[in-house]
């Protein structure tokens, strides 16, 4: 890992998003317009094409999940369940209710707050077909008391999904979950076949074609956002231990090439005991070839010369994980305006958030915590504003509502007001 | 009007959005490149070329304000003071606070709450250069606690900004605002000039240009919806006044000539009265072109047999403004759930939420409410997640954390727990 002395706090995160080739685009846009044209007859001919399988019906049976039930030992089972409830316990409270407000004159003004009527959840395929997307995902929804949720995932060769997946999935009680992946899914959610219906929001990670069709679909259904690539930073002082920090450094390098592992430190010592430890505990990783390529490409140690510096360099790059290694980390948690998801402490090891703890492990990536957020139950409910004006209040107030109104030179907004003097 | 006795439940508001032209996109797309390589120099000459005025500074200077406050009637500069103190008081109910919440083995977990550091406001040029445009972006951000909101607005061939757009901004305490419009305003909020300093996010609404643009921006900084056309449903029984009825149909159709005005009643009567009020009312106003040519184009009367199948036919029209001019508009409000702002009994005419009750005017438009809020402090704030676990947590459960993680082969994950044993 480079190690740096920082001098100037302009650092970033930011990488270019993949937005796909024009001939990407193409392939997307003719999938979208075959699911359309075509219905479910669309799904089955392009998941025999892509995913190298004919299936017989798009929606999982009560016999896969039998099957999914018997590979998963029982132990894991359980500790689903127990993720399952330690997430549903954080996000109900996000959970908003209506409000409403009279005032003197008679009139209520209010807001109310309504669940989506129905998301469809992509859970890619293969060996990122996550049990723990699955609950990230869905029960968020779930909490905002969204009626019909819908998974898509791409079959398998045995034009199955993974049990880990299916057993996440039935334990929260799903009951649609179609076989189909790809930008010929999207487009399902997006428009409706024969057998699956419409939604009205569309969340997930996929492959470059699903984020090409959920940027085409967008506006006629909604869209999370287009996740980039993942990152984590470390931002420590000399108390924290160097093998714990390279771990977890090396815990984000292996998802992906693309993901970055950055330590913010204010010891030159630590720095360097990083380094050494990373390049330790590489060897021994499984992933090693994805871990090393992130680490040689993204990878990187900033020495800072106090804490305040270091905190200002962890809100120019706005993490989406960021660990809190120092010997006081609440008393930095004020000063730290942008990240995803804050880990205070070395018990709070990023993947105890990744899969466990509650909070969600959909994050703003690539420094967009500068401007979003985790993926929350506000994402799948929806506000109206309510108004009910007195009588009272209309004859108080209807001549400035008319004189704004023609102020900007929209005359039948005025007599709109006027014609109720009549 | 067209009436239609309602007999199939699927009615659509949707109409395709303008994505411009192939030409206007490279339009759009060079003039970022432009702003990004030449800053302030790019924004004057394409304020030259665009606005035709060749301007000596970008930024609004006291003078300018000064004579807008000569511009304006000192009764109109009251009237701008109540709706924004109305605007705010309606947005201070919608903040919300951080929480944090500990368990019985002392974990931590929280959710922090933190405004955006700077957000943009395009406000149109011309005759859509509304004051009240300026009162309901800025006062959700500032609410919030945004430090820095930046306004731009192209300049007149004066070289200067409406006077109610300039009084309204002074009003609110904004302290930078900027003669820049189109394409090459929002190019210099996202990634910033000399003189304009980069935002995170850009609001409010435009032309095609600004619309392309800000797609175009949307990732490096976040945006808000881009607006399709404007829409009204008013929602009735036989109890409603046509007269009324019809002067609120002719408030929206006067925005603009895609604008859609629709009733749904439960009365025929009442629906061909109406339409004799709408064809009388519409002869005598001033935007009677732009009125008549939205009401031939996308006017609409549905008669529904009965109030259950009218609030059914709302629904699927997901309509931005509702009206509910019923004997008990109280009564449906539970059943209706898709509008931006909704509208309770005959003292609740729309143009007393455009500009003055106190909830937002900016709306979710052309069906989108089923998935889309008015625009609201959220807008402005973002969260991040907080995980504070303690050493007992972590040894309860760092082998459950390790076994999903090897569930999904993610090797380090696991080992970034057992690290912490060493």
């Amino acid at each position: 890992m480079k190690i740096t002395t920082i001098t100037d706090k302009k650092v970033s995160l930011r990488r270019t998003i993949d937005t796909g080739t024009e001939e990407q685009r193409k392939i997307v846009q003719s999938i979208i317009t075959d699911v359309r044209g075509q219905g479910d007859a669309a799904l089955f001919s392009y998941t025999e094409k892509f995913d190298r399988v004919l299936l017989d019906s798009l929606k999982v049976t009560e016999a896969e999940y039998a099957a999914a039930y018997e590979a998963l030992d029982q132990e894991l089972v359980d500790i689903i369940r127990e993720a399952a409830a330690n997430i549903r316990s954080f996000h109900e409270k996000q959970k908003r209710e209506s409000w409403f407000s009279y005032n003197e004159e008679g009139t209520m003004l209010g807001q109310k707050i309504t669940a989506l009527d129905a998301v469809g959840v992509y859970v890619p395929g293969g060996t990122a077909a996550y049990p723990s997307s699955v609950l990230m995902n869905v029960i968020p929804a779930q909490v905002a008391g969204v009626k019909r949720i819908v998974l898509v995932s791409p079959p398998n060769q045995e034009g199955t999904l993974p049990a880990g997946v299916l057993v996440a999935a039935k334990e929260l009680g799903i009951e649609e979950i179609y076989k189909v992946g790809g930008a010929q899914a999207i487009a399902a959610l997006a428009y409706g076949t024969e057998t699956i219906a419409a939604v009205d929001k569309i969340m997930g990670p996929g492959n470059i074609f699903v984020a090409l069709a959920k940027r085409e679909v967008f506006g006629n259904v909604d869209i999370d956002m287009i996740a980039g690539p993942s990152e984590i930073v470390v931002l420590s002082d000399e108390t924290a231990k160097a093998n714990e920090i390279a771990a977890d450094l090396l815990s984000q390098a292996e998802h992906d090439k693309q993901a970055s592992s950055i330590l913010v430190t204010t010891s030159m010592k630590q720095a360097e005991e990083v380094k050494a430890e990373v390049e330790r505990q590489v060897e021994t990783l499984p992933r090693k070839e994805i871990a090393k390529a992130s680490i040689e490409a993204y990878g990187h140690i900033y020495v800072a010369e106090n804490l305040e510096t270091a905190i200002a360099v962890v809100n120019e790059l706005a993490p989406e994980h960021l660990e809190v290694l120092t010997e006081n980390p609440m008393a930095s948690l004020n000063e730290i305006r942008h990240a995803g998801a804050i880990f205070l402490g070395r018990y709070s090891s990023e993947p105890v958030g990744d899969y466990f703890a509650g909070p969600n492990h959909v994050l703003p990536t690539n420094g967009t915590a500068r401007f979003s957020s985790p993926l929350n139950v506000d994402d799948f409910m929806k506000k109206s504003s309510i108004i009910q004006y007195s009588e009272k209040a209309f004859h108080n107030n209807y001549e400035k509502v008319a004189k704004l109104a023609r102020l900007e030179g929209l005359e039948a907004h005025a007599r709109a007001m006027e014609e109720r003097l009549k």
